[in-house]
């Protein structure tokens, strides 16, 4: 992400700014330039408390060109309105495998319009091709800083890339706790659990005599439907152990 | 996205809810509901000019549980910072996949805390795993309409539902029987069982009065873990019934 530029054109509203920057922080790229803002709104985004490191380091240009100046790759957003798309479209997916691969090697812009009207067509002229995030066709135009943290959270795709405690590892439910509470119960701990539990059910009178081997059975399936982790089983095992005591001295 | 259910716990700031409303409509997902928000926010925030018709036909509840009774998943969201993750936490993409697939045959309800502290644990303890949007380790938490915004899009992924092939199907659980025993339980149903167990638990011995509030929201997490069918969790009802009945006598 160090390669990307964000690029702000136009943009009026400081609240907009500062959210973009925030996306941009959440998501690591930390590279934000504006174009000719709306010079009130863009020293309040700056000088506001809580003000992101991201915003407060950003780059002011005039003109788009200079601000895209030593990017190899220049891509708009649009909503696609009424207006007539003269750049090759693509959708949000696609577009940011395509951003990805070039950042590895060169810096790549990444231009958003004003609010209220997109980006011009003079300003889209400047862009190799635009990127349109997938929306509902009833409401296609989306908030400024919304647009952007899709945007960023799609071309960062952090959680693909780190790998980490994210995949859904088979032989684990979860990240945290102990071991315990991360591995999937044994099948002797819930056999266990079918028995003490069958033991409740007779005490109590749910399950008569004759019954007996069925209501076994099914209970046994349904425990086995459940999801349950080593820790999780050792205390619904610890539960019905109390609950079958107490029964059996009422 | 008919099935989806953005359910906004505690919200303070009217620009945030309205947020929420127009990415859920950018996206298609047109069923808000709100828990407890601070009232006059909440006002502000319907009646605001140029409010969505998301926002304006928000549902209004006074607790998680009933927000969430008629949905048969319950996913929250958060930033994972220094409290203790209790329950199985999932990447955005792997628990889209999930959200989706469940999204074919019942409601999921997608839960977002208020914006200072996220879902408190009491809160989380009515969600069955918790999903995180990959951000920075520097800059976690993202502000609550984009990362609203960022979970909608990787949900609905509305670009490659046209190219058709996303499902691996799999609404259903079990093989055989007849509906009840397919559909995933509802989370009335689930917190109905909540109760009645904590009696047992209670009348059994098991819980002191001290230590109710803590084991009533280990119990809660606990049976939201275990994957249960509408008809599992009746049978499971009438079980822990029976043996309330009869701790009670005894």
């Amino acid at each position: 992400m160090e390669n990307l530029r964000v690029v702000l054109v136009d943009t009026r509203n400081p609240l907009n700014m500062g959210a973009v920057a925030r996306a941009m922080s959440n998501f690591g790229s930390l590279h934000l330039r504006v174009v000719n803002p709306y010079e009130k709104a863009y020293r309040q985004a700056v000088s506001a408390v809580g003000a992101s490191t991201v915003m407060r380091e950003a780059e002011e240009f005039a003109l788009v060109a200079e601000a895209v100046a030593d990017c190899t790759l220049v891509v708009g957003t649009t909503a696609v309105g009424n207006r007539e798309v003269q750049q090759p479209l693509m959708g949000l997916q696609e577009a940011a495998r395509m951003i990805r691969e070039r950042l590895e090697t060169s810096r790549v812009a990444l231009l958003f319009g004003s609010e209220k009207r997109g980006l011009s067509n003079e300003q889209l002229s400047y862009c190799q091709w635009l990127l349109r995030i997938p929306t509902r066709e009833e409401h296609r135009s989306m908030n400024l800083g919304q647009a952007a943290a899709v945007c960023l959270y799609e071309i960062s795709r952090m959680g693909e890339r780190a790998h980490g405690g994210m995949r859904s590892s088979k032989g684990k439910i979860g990240k945290s706790g102990d071991e315990a509470g991360k591995e999937f119960a044994a099948m002797e701990t819930v056999e266990r659990i079918t028995e003490v539990w069958l033991e409740a059910l007779e005490r109590s009178g749910y399950v008569g005599a004759r019954a007996r081997s069925t209501s076994e059975e099914k209970l046994r399936r349904m425990l086995r439907r459940f999801t349950m982790t080593e820790r999780d089983a050792e205390v619904v095992l610890g539960m019905m152990k109390k609950m079958v005591g107490k029964l059996e001295k009422g």
